[in-house]
């Protein structure tokens, strides 16, 4: 018996970075995974609980957010036209001194909700409180690589705290959350914690979710203190020993670049925001180049404003185009990195990005009908260069709906903008001297 | 008596660079401009013939596209991940011999219901067989300045071609309709021609829409060939001695900017065909810094993709940032130009892009009560980085309303999609060595 039966859709697939377009496909789903994938009409619908028609539509798998802080989402336009080091320490880190648990809890719904709506099927959240997190995600019926983020001044109770949570989490959700130790960055982690928190994670089985080499600025800055670039001090602190989520590394080296590719890294990249707080574009090419996974991601709303992949993919593509050439990272690539790659980073490349039998059921409709997208000369490019998240009508993760038609299911998006809203004033208060933490790279 | 009152709306004003949000107030609408701009409750609804209920929606002047080949929708997604030269030589030109009238009419048909639905309510579009296009603006409803394309090539005969469309259509549409003459390059337009061209515009009261100056190699080519900046030239042609919209400028040297702002031309600029054609970062900053007004534009969709204006913002006001820093282009400066400067590149400044008594009723209301702009801390930071076209409600032009609720009540959508893709394989066919011109710089 199949569970469902997704029917008569175009599929897209990236094969060893090649793209591949199933036209009139059918794909059936039995549980959480796909069972298989055949021309329209084979599978008898009268063998299928339930059949959701999908002609006109696009199949491809849900997008995967490499690396975000969803429930920033509550502190959305707080902080515009401000450099990094302002954006730190005079908006961010006060900001969060305001966060209180519930915060957490309704604004990682509402950045779920945004997401859902924009495609997106899974996220490695890297931020506080999050056993209200991981509540939100089980709710949403998302699928999350949950981090409780921590400071090198959080001491070892910092260490612990993320490793129980770690620990309580893992597998949750019926299997849809794995967890991360997530210490912020070289620069607010010193060696010594850096290696005790990596340490943690090998006991653990858990990865290590990090942010490093942001900027050229701050691999610079590393390497005047310490002799070390922030790329270099992961390695020496074993923190490359294991699995690793490298966010953002625009300031990466050559060497830098080495070191991810032997240690078998991944770099999450979030353009939206280099571009708005000009950290420099960061070398996809490059690390593509030397097999270094490279993964689509948001990071949080304060500087992307908004959590959509099919932005960031555009930007991806077009700022490298910008940097190294109009025939840079082209359609094929682009896609590739936005399921296959973006899988990877993830840390599940064999179980999503891909809609292949055997593969989870976490897969999207886009509807390419609208008149941005005519006439369909190559669904491709529609993809990339013309798709809007407003374009997703269906999302579903591991065979269940979340969205259909456009309705969120899950969640109740009325209730938790009131919520969020009755919260804002106190959320945008800023006390001189009250933050969380101090950039001083 | 008022014909239409669009009550309790959220407005956004741009006064001299410095950005207003009214709350609540009502607009006013008389015939085919605005007549009042009030605090909401103050205008007797029992006075007004019709009432649109517009709470909780943001009032803003419609988009103004400075540079455009709308009807180029007919070859979306053609040309992708190839260097500037093979996209003119292998794609574009062999593509445009594909061309006839009836592709136009179509065509302009359903790039207009595009922008329409990202609320751009006024173009200046630069393309072929424009009796064609000017029908579909008047069956639209949009502002346009259209002007026909004409190349050195072309000779005498292309300079009438173009002054008798100018002629017989300025003010047509009931006054939506201006013309312009519209010689495309310099580099496809002799020193000769240009001046004719330029002395024919002035006859007619018309100004000049050309591209110049598109890259830094243009203008390095220029140099070389003619000892004079592709800038420099038109200024010698008599081309700035009226009014000229320049596309795209990217390789305008300083002393090119001197002779814009001298003269009193605009600027068009369409980021997204920049980043995709490695066009380079175009000037902006200095542009502005000289008083040379800076228009929004999308260019062609054989480039672009999209028509949309609310993504050419977004791109302009990053790849400022990315390029001079994350303080520039703030918001304010941003909103400045995609409302009050697009105007005046567009030719109109006391007629558009603002809403204030005695300008003309074109305006459209956002939605910005989506997840993806909440909690809407900043409407003007939503404005620019989280809103999606498709967050457009409702356009109307000159007092007319165009689309209401996202439904288009000018254009039937099906019939353009219909009419348009009968043609696709023809227009995709690119014979070798058919090309309407040689890129040659």
């Amino acid at each position: 018996m199949i569970d469902l039966l997704v029917r008569d859709c175009r599929v897209l697939q990236s094969e060893r970075g090649a793209l591949r377009l199933l036209e009139r496909h059918d794909v059936a789903i039995r549980g959480e995974r796909i069972e298989a994938l055949e021309p329209a009409g084979r599978v008898d619908p009268g063998r299928c609980r339930e059949v959701l028609d999908a002609r006109g539509m696009l199949a491809m798998p849900g997008l995967v957010n490499c690396h975000a802080h969803v429930p920033m989402v509550i502190f959305r336009g707080l902080a515009e036209d401000v450099d990094l080091e302002t954006w730190f320490n005079e908006y961010m880190w006060p900001l969060e001194s305001n966060l209180e648990a519930d915060d957490v809890f309704w604004g990682m719904q509402l950045g779920l909700a945004e997401m859902i709506e924009s495609g997106c099927t899974a996220v490695a959240d890297h931020y506080f409180y999050m056993d209200e997190a991981a509540a939100a995600v089980e709710k949403a019926g998302m699928r999350a690589a949950l981090g409780w983020a921590i400071f090198g001044s959080d001491g070892e109770a910092g260490i612990e705290r993320g490793a129980r949570f770690a620990e309580r989490y893992h597998g949750a959700a019926g299997g849809r959350i794995q967890t991360w130790m997530a210490p912020h960055a070289p620069y607010t982690c010193d060696e010594d914690f850096l290696r005790r928190t990596a340490a943690r994670a090998r006991e653990l089985g858990a990865g290590v979710h990090i942010h490093a080499a942001e900027t050229v600025e701050q691999t610079r800055a590393s390497v005047e203190r310490t002799g070390l670039t922030p790329i270099e001090q992961l390695e020496r602190a074993g923190v490359l020993d294991g699995p690793c989520i490298v966010a953002h590394a625009c300031g990466a080296t050559e060497k830098d670049i080495d070191i991810l590719a032997r240690s078998g890294a991944g770099v999450a990249h979030a353009p939206k925001t280099y571009l708005k707080l000009a950290m420099g574009a960061a070398p996809v090419c490059a690390l593509r180049a030397a097999g270094v996974p490279v993964g689509l991601a948001t990071d949080g709303a304060v500087s992307n404003n908004t959590l959509d992949l099919f932005e960031s993919m555009r930007l991806m593509a077009m700022v490298q185009k910008h940097t190294h050439g109009s025939v840079a990272c082209t359609l094929a690539e682009t896609l590739c990195i936005a399921t296959r790659e973006s899988a990877r980073v993830y840390g599940l490349p064999d179980a999503i990005g891909h809609l292949a039998p055997g593969f989870a059921a976490d897969l999207i409709l886009v509807d390419l009908s609208g008149v941005h997208h005519q006439p369909l000369h190559s669904p491709a490019a529609s993809l990339v260069y013309s798709a809007r998240s407003s374009d997703v009508q269906t999302v579903m993760v591991a065979g269940k709906i979340l969205m259909r038609d456009r309705e969120l299911l899950t969640l109740d998006k009325a209730e938790i903008v009131e919520h969020v809203s009755r919260a804002t004033e106190r959320l945008a208060r800023r006390v001189p001297q009250a933050r969380i933490q101090l950039y001083r790279p």
